[in-house]
């Protein structure tokens, strides 16, 4: 099942897509932590199939974030060896952890602004998981894997000047306005299947750039679950960034970085697909 | 003027404590970001004036964080030079940005937990700075002091091992359950004056660790404030630690990290005073 939010910037309105891509009302007050916690999938589900919810003409529309506000976004780094080996990095031992901030979600397509004074922003490719229940000191994998709702394509933009040479941690580079587009849909677990199977790819103004497959990551989603439930407990609406593959800017011949006017595309298998263009903040 | 929240867990009220120490309910839902961007510090200051809130009987009435959860929490690294010096680390250039995870704040003088596999827990008493409107790219430091809604004492717990022994970036070892003792009032910025003369403590099972003052910061309060919104959008009710002087167990003689049944005790001037007792996850 694909759950979406449909409207202007801050009044999204929550959507489920048919298999045959009608969009439908689903009657709820948000997609969010809430909603995830209190069995909301399995109500939209259940009303999907009975038929009960009123359609929506999707024409025009623009698709916002598929989940209001995150509590927390949570990033894995270099987890994925062609991309630790394109930073000039060696793969980690275990997880490396990072964050952004919840407020840099945008919708799919929306502008993504180059931050003032940068001159390295830089994209990336990456499967969004979003935590449906609470974790906890998980023990296991297969634990970890129950505790999901779904997936979605996730930009991790980042400002590799503002990362990596402005004294200490990532966060700064990544906690940027706009730099988080998510979306279109929350696809559900169930309907996602292997989530260690999913081609990913990233163009800039047409030529592509990141062309990777979820299989190559180093710690794979059920680790990276189980793992970052020992550190911090998550919650429903969480939203994980599980790593990208290699082809960033940084890692490319000539750093060809973002500039105002470029055109970014995401696709994962599966997930739908993202068009951004780029502004200037 | 001292607003607050009391109650149990998650059924919080909001409150206002007068000169007195006298406390009101100010008859609004929430002190959050919506709050504090609708004017909610004016009316509750009119309505304490004019005598129009009803009295809360304070007895045995458990306080919470101020501030119901913040949209994000950022944190200044190594921001006191003493404190550099003792991680032996050199003092650095521009402020050191981390985050933490906004589910760690808990009450002033609700129980810290050491995280299971834990063996190197530690506290660092830190004035926490609450934004009260949005700052997006500042130019001034004046105009960085206007955004502040006010101050606030914070516990910025930190787990040493997971922090900088377990790969990449600090923020592993800081989103922790319970991580984050937050109050026990938000004290408005009118009232608190100069952020930069304020004497802070902290003692664990009496003996005092920390005996600092924000005049020691290397970047102060304005500055932080006007550097991070170059880098991310501060939102009302956004929360900063800006960093913590020495003592902290990671620079002390024989590192005595924390143990269950430890008590902490905090305090900032004007700001008022935190104990937690200290138990296992």
């Amino acid at each position: 099942m694909k759950l979406l939010r449909v409207g202007h910037v801050g009044q999204e309105r929550p959507a489920v897509m048919d298999a045959a891509g009608n969009l439908y009302d689903i009657g709820e007050p948000e997609i969010d932590g809430a909603f995830l916690a209190s069995g909301g999938v399995a109500r939209v589900r259940d009303a999907l199939e009975r038929g009960d919810l009123p359609a929506i003409d999707a024409e025009g529309l623009r698709v916002g974030p598929p989940i209001a506000r995150p509590g927390k976004i949570v990033c894995i780094g270099l987890n994925y060896s062609d991309h630790a080996a394109e930073t000039g990095a060696t793969p980690p031992t275990e997880p490396v952890v990072f964050m952004k901030a919840p407020n840099t979600v945008i919708g799919p397509d929306d502008e993504v602004l180059i931050p003032r004074d940068s001159v390295k922003t830089d994209w990336e490719v990456e499967l969004a998981v979003v935590i449906g229940e609470t974790c906890r000191y998980l023990e296991s994998r297969e634990e970890a894997l129950t505790k999901i709702a779904g997936y979605a394509i996730s930009n991790d933009v980042s400002e590799r000047e503002f990362q990596l040479e402005r004294g200490g941690q990532w966060d700064k580079g990544k906690s940027c306005e706009t730099f988080n587009p998510l979306g279109p849909w929350l696809v559900t677990a169930d309907e996602v299947g292997d989530p260690q199977d999913l081609g990913m790819r990233l163009w800039v103004n047409g030529e592509l750039r990141q062309d990777g497959n979820s299989k190559n990551m180093i710690f794979d989603v059920a680790e990276v679950v189980r793992y970052l439930s020992r550190f911090m407990v998550l919650e429903p609406g969480d939203v994980i960034n599980t790593g990208t593959p290699a082809g960033v800017a940084l890692g490319l011949p000539g750093q060809p970085y973002l500039k105002s006017g470029d055109v970014i595309e995401l696709e994962i298998d599966g997930l739908g697909r993202q068009r951004q263009t780029v502004g200037q903040a």
